[in-house]
């Protein structure tokens, strides 16, 4: 995609290899949430091992399934190409932190310009203030995590964090690179896990870690902000669904995410 | 789960040993649909191969990736239990087809019946008519697959059965399995892909191909008929998401499905 390693998106996903021959990778602590690293960016480290493996410049389609709690540090990236067809392309991927699995991945690529076919779109963006009458997301008690991104969340979204929790299911605003990297594919599983979960404006904050996250990329985005809206409709026995819609700044849907997790 | 396999779902799921060996499964064409096996029972045929390697009961999550056409017939079942936990287990498998890699699966298993934590619901069962008022799924046209279903689509969701498609990306109905067989989670994905595309409502009739299904299991379903509703809301540039709503008789959402399709 040409984008410049000096990012700090692309410094945090970089793999090197080890002496043996492994592909592996640095799992920095900047993109943690409380202790542990975020999930959408795990998912972005494992996809950088599969990414190089195929033909196809655009993810499509990753799900990642978490196994168990990864730490920051070192890991092993073991990507397979599947299969390499013409219009599509897909692998797997394992990541590995001492000697135990951590992230199952699978994920197919294609070129996302070469897309052809019929457009029809019933959803539009809805409509937030925009940015500068949001509230933002930084301070001394958010993650490391929030620094990686200028995040700013809707009033209502916002009300958690000072405990007014708007009492709806939703998490929403405004996101980009602090350093300016512009939005592409590959960081679309990041910006699909980059909210509080919804579900802090329903309940008391709890432990809500993700089991399943599935991404699809719709387009590629155009440089500048993505708004973002995330939503739990079903929380059952402690299990929900939270699912997320990414546009970019002309207004295109670029990403529809949804994760499986339980609150604890 | 004690289901018992003189059941048509059971018996096209069952496994069998090659003489090499190798975990094996003949792809029915009784799951056709104009040729094609459908896309969730190839998913549940592999899940059959990871299940016996699970200790939990319940499917709780699948990602199924298509990486091209499976034909009716022999295939090699390739699962794997990645990592066996207390309270979640996570394999993979891959389907196999004449040496080439057709179907590549993700799952998490799990004890439903444990599931303990807050329950917030906000979306409800949309009040179909009841299945006597709506039209069946039956006749020469329809594909070999609906004969294992008693299948009933609300009267606006069949309207493109007889040219007249309702405008709407929407395809709901009443589903069971036709041979009285009660549902499970491991039938879930089966019944996540059981309709017509939603958009069929919405264009001429095309052909569909599924890229990735992903299905949640949220609890397990009572017996007796499943309430089913598929939407698409982004159709663009010919790719398209198809969201599933899987609710049974008792009005509790059983499970929440995703795939992302092509018109062609």
């Amino acid at each position: 995609m040409g984008v410049d390693e000096d990012f700090i998106f692309d410094r945090a996903t970089r793999l090197h290899e080890s002496s043996d021959g492994a592909c592996r990778a640095e799992i920095s602590p900047k993109w943690n949430i409380f202790g542990v690293p975020n999930g959408g960016y795990l998912a972005a480290v494992g996809l950088a091992g599969l990414a190089r493996l195929v033909p196809h410049p655009d993810l499509l389609s990753v799900s990642a399934y978490y196994l168990t709690r990864t730490q920051p540090g070192d890991v092993l990236i073991q990507a397979e190409a599947v299969r390499i067809g013409k219009r599509l392309s897909t692998g797997v991927v394992e990541v590995e932190q001492d000697g135990e699995p951590r992230v199952c991945i699978t994920a197919m690529y294609t070129d996302l310009s070469l897309a052809r076919g019929l457009t029809h779109v019933v959803s539009r963006p809805p409509a937030f203030p925009p940015p500068e009458e949001c509230v933002k997301a930084e301070g001394p008690v958010a993650p490391e995590f929030v620094q990686n991104f200028d995040m700013w969340l809707t009033p209502e979204s916002a009300g958690w964090a000072t405990g007014r929790p708007s009492g709806h299911a939703e998490m929403s605003g405004w996101v980009r690179f602090v350093d300016g990297r512009p939005p592409d594919p590959a960081s679309m599983p990041l910006f699909a896990d980059c909210l509080p979960p919804a579900i802090f404006n329903l309940m008391q904050p709890a432990w809500t870690p993700t089991f399943e996250l599935t991404v699809h990329v719709r387009a590629r985005p155009a440089p500048g902000w993505l708004q973002v809206r995330f939503t739990t409709r079903y929380l059952q026995s402690g299990y929900l669904e939270e699912d997320g819609e990414i546009w970019d700044e002309t207004g295109t849907l670029v990403a529809l995410s949804r994760q499986l997790a339980q609150a604890r």
